[in-house]
This record gives structure tokens, sequence and C-alpha cells, in this order.
């Protein structure tokens, strides 16, 4: 099933059923009124959900309205955890190679994966920024939402917790993150809030293309309406969700509601695009000696979305304008 | 006023109004029925919770009940953006030396300051970990829970905006953590679920303790019993909490309900004993050329507490014991 979560002016929205060609919707509020309640109990409220979704498809849904990305929050707008992981080596290497930094090692065992901030954007929402010069940069990628899992959990088991994936934007302030990785507890104001996608779908809906934990489609990435990348999300990706997932849960219980996105999508040797700019201009480097590409400037659009293999939308498009923010005024100071 | 979260067998618990001398409290929820929803609207939640406080107090409460840690969640059991700053740069210093790793460049502008998990325990919640070999350490510190607070921000700004402080126990895996922070993206699986004193207040009930986004009262931690360190919180606190929230707001709009925890408490010299293991270890290796101080063991005990001037306590205890956790049965391996 697909389900949204509705802007209300409520800090966590309202959840909604959406239907599977996203040209309708109908809330869930008799079942669960969002979807991080969906998620505290998702054993009793899943079923329910997925026989409004079978009503809505049918045609058979009461107070259904058309399906509007603009109104919609992130699906799940206030995750208490929000991990992100660099599953696909090919962006790490390009990314430390246009910053100058060491190449990792020989690929461990290890999955890199860090704490991220729970504050993701509505797929319509401005990334909106105070400074052009922070190197403002989009990232395209996927993620999961998790149920419950214990502390040192398998792959196997974390694969069956698996309940949501939805597309993210993994915006990242390029001149921001070297002093911050120097520092060495990790990226934070190099990231800022990121976006999802307007739907959040159960993996069943993606069919064949959801195996071994891994998505089997290409992900599109727009940029001011040109087609920049279309990397396939399931080639070169080193750790599949599963075992990030593990990976997370080595030392601690995961709760319901935990999101795990796996990285900017990236496959080797450029040939399918880019998903972040960071890594087109790190191949400009090393061919041209000169990163030509810049980062985002205010105005620009971004475009993240994925297709079936019948060329439809599967969680509809996260669309974001680059806007200028402005500081919050100081009284005191008069500014 | 002092609010606690009370056990009720949801994710979120129940809101409690606690007496100033934590002997009684009082559910909230004909006002708010978790801190989140105050957080959410305290402008609004704040005075009708202050209200409830001071009756309370003054003995007019109505289904009053005997206040009991060991019946408490977090304060704020899922907090969408859980950030750790190490705003005392003694620990930072103790805490490389003792692992070998270069002392940090002289202290600059820039707070150290990475993102967290917010899976925070009750305080009389077990540090229930799957192996004693992970190295286990206590972190004794304070936290802020803020308001909004918009990108840019000033330390001004951020100090108008906190609305409650609250006791952290830090816990660290210190021999997990040297592996991770080699990979650059911070500490994750090194840093398992902390835990929150019982009661989280508001800046006035620290009365002149409460200077410059500093609490000027001694952190006492014990280990068995043990009085083993009571480090003055608000000596060389190189940022105070304001700066830090500041910090946080730079490149993101701070929602409400955020938690940034400042870091293991510690003054230069060790003169006031220890808030983590790792930093008496690192003094006497320095010392003796061996650290001779074991981490904690399953079956040990941590109390982490801040009297008020008259010795009375002003958030109840952490009182954790160390436990062996047990990882989930594998059905299909069956162990």
């Amino acid at each position: 099933m697909k389900l949204a979560t509705i802007k209300d002016g409520s800090r966590d929205g309202q959840l909604a059923v959406v239907s599977r060609d996203l040209k309708t919707a109908q809330l869930a509020d008799g079942i669960a009124p969002t979807l991080r309640r969906a998620l505290d109990d998702w054993a009793f409220i899943a079923p329910q959900l997925e026989q409004l979704y079978r009503e809505l498809n049918q045609g058979r849904g009461r107070r259904v309205f058309d399906f509007d990305p603009a109104h919609c929050m992130a699906p799940l707008p206030r995750p208490c955890q929000w991990v992100e992981a660099a599953a696909y080596p090919s962006h790490v290497e390009l990314e430390r190679s246009g910053r100058g930094a060491a190449l990792p090692e020989a690929p461990g065992d290890e999955p890199p994966m860090g704490q991220g901030g729970g504050e993701p954007l509505g797929p319509r929402d401005d990334i909106a920024l105070l400074h052009e010069e922070w190197g403002i940069d989009f990232g395209a990628g996927l993620a999961v939402i998790s149920d419950d899992l214990g502390m040192g959990a398998t792959a196997d088991q974390a694969h069956q917790q698996i309940r949501l994936l939805m597309l993210v934007n993994q915006v990242a302030l390029r001149n921001v993150l070297p002093d911050e990785l120097a520092g060495g507890l990790g990226p934070l104001q190099s990231r800022p809030a990121g976006a999802c996608s307007p739907v959040a779908l159960t993996p069943d809906e993606l069919g064949d293309a959801w195996q071994g934990g891994k998505v089997h489609l290409a992900l599109r990435a727009s940029w001011n309406g040109k087609l920049v990348g279309q990397a396939q999300a399931g080639v070169d990706m080193a750790f599949n969700f599963a075992q990030l997932l593990a990976h997370l849960a080595r030392t601690r219980q995961v709760r319901a509601g935990a999101v795990l996105a796996g990285g900017v999508v990236s496959n080797r040797g450029g040939k399918r695009g880019y998903s972040c700019i960071a890594e087109q201009r790190a191949l400009e480097l090393a061919a041209k000696g000169r990163a030509a590409t810049p980062y985002l400037a205010f105005g620009d659009s971004i475009r993240i979305e994925m297709l079936d293999g019948d060329g439809k939308s599967l969680f509809g498009a996260i669309e974001q304008n680059v806007a200028q923010a402005v500081a919050p005024v100081d009284a005191r100071r008069g500014r």
C-alpha cells in the first residue's frame, strides 16, 4: 500500500492512504491519525490500512480527494531515529576524491553509517538556506522505515522488520563538510534538513524490483528540468537495507519508526549520470583538473523520482526549489 | 516547574507534574497527554502546567500520587532531534589521550557537536548490552530541551528558547569507538541508548545556579555506591547551552522538542573526580603508564544526581544497573 501525510497545520500531519496510481487519497483518521501511530502498532493497524487501500483502488473509497503532493509533509515528519548510511562505494570514493580526502581503505565488513537529524521536509518544500556559498548539493537516495528490531538482530531478522520505503533528498552543504569531518563527530551543520517523497510504500508495491533488500530500479534525478542521473539503485550497493538495519541494531534496540537512508545512489563509472553534484565535480576534476559544474543556486529546482517498469511513478516526485532563507530578527539588536 | 513522564505501556507515556520536593506527582492529562504535545504548543500549555504545579506544591492537587522514579520513562521518550556536544575541553582532551588519538587543535570558535539517536531510556532502566568487552562507560552530563528556533538564530535568541533541562547518562562503548571514528561519520554503534533523569525542569527552578546558559552546580556520579565524581557543571564549560543551540541552528530550523546534550561534565586537573571512566583511565595511563580502572561490568550500578545548595535533589537520580542483553532468537536458525 501507499501512505502519505497530509499537511493540516499540526506537526505530525494526517495519515492518508493513496491510490496505487497516485491520483486519489483518503484520510485514515478512523484507523490511525498519524503514520507514527500506525507504526507504533503496525501488526494491528496495517491490515486495516490495507483494507482501506484496496477499497480506494477499487473506487469504493469514501471521502476520496485528489492526491496533491504539494499538500504533503514527509510521510513520517518526526522520526525519532534518522540514520544515514553510505552504501554505494562509488559515491564514497567520488565524494572523497572531489574534496581531496584520502580514499577509504579497502571496503570492509562494516557499512559506513552515521546518525542524522529527524527533520525531513515535505516533497515540495523549499530547500531554504541562508547562503549559496555553503555549497548546496542534492543527494538522491532511498530510505526504509523499520519496525521494532531487537539488539543483535541478524540481517534476516532485520529484513522482516522493513515496513515502508520512500525516496529521500539528502541535502548536503559541501563547503561546510570538510571542517566538520575534521572534528570527528560526523556531519551536523553540513547536513541540513532533507526531504522525502510524497508517498511511503510497503515493499510488496515494488513487486520483483524488491529483491535481496535492494530496489532494482533506476532513480531519476533532474536539475532545472534536465535529467542528470538515472542510477540503478540495485546496482553497486555494497550493503542491502537488511544488512544496514542489522548494523544499526548491533548495540541498540531499534524502535518502530526508525528511518534508515541508504545514501546517495551511485553506479560505478558515472555512466548513468549523477545523483549528487559532488560526484560530477569529482569526475570533472579528475578528467580536466577543474570542477566546472557549480553547486545549486537560489532559484534552482531538483526533481527526484522512481518509475516502475511501465513508466509509472511509484513514490511520486520530490520537487524542491532552492530558496534563500532569512535569519530570525534579533529584537535586541534590531536585526 | 518539574515534569516527568510516567510509564503506561505506551511509547510516549503520560505527562505528569512533579512537586518541587519530588515526593508527589499528578497526571497532566487534562492539559497535555504527553510532554511532546506540551512542547508542540508550549506558550499555550506551559502556563496551565505551571498552575497545576503551584497547586501540587501547595497541597491542593487532585488525584495526587507518590512520585516514584522507577515508574518514569525519559521525560521526552521520543525526541526527533538528539544532539550531543562536547562542551568541556578537559573531557575531550582526556578522552583522546586515553585512546592515543591526537589532541584537538587549539580550541576553536566552533563547539564539537554531532547527531545522536533519540532513544533515551528511563532513569531506572537497565544499561542492557550484549558484551562487556565493548568497554561500557557511563557519562554524566546535562541536556536542554529547546522550543522552535529559526535558522541562523543568535545565542541570545537561542537562550530564550531553552524550555527544560535534565540530567543525562551518555553511555559510550569505548572499545567500539576508535574504529567507528576512523570512518568519519561520527559515533553510532559506540553510542547506545543513554538515559535521562526522572524529572525535566524549567530553568527558573535552578534559581541563581542558572547563569549565562550554564548550570553552576556539581554533578554527582557514583559507581557501585561510591562517589567518583562531583565536577562543577558551570566550570570549564567552553560553550554555554545558548551558544550550543545557536551552533545547531546555523543551517537548520530547530524544532520544538529538540534535545541538546552538553557532553560529559569535566573540570580541569581531575580534582573533582570523574564523570566517565575513560577520563580516569587516561589520567592513570599518563601517571603510571597503565589504565588500571576497568570499564563497567554486568551487575555494576551507576547513579547520577545534582543537589541544590540545601542538599536537595533537583532532577531526581538516574540509577541504572548494567545488565547483559540477549539477542533476539532467529527462528530460521534456531538461535
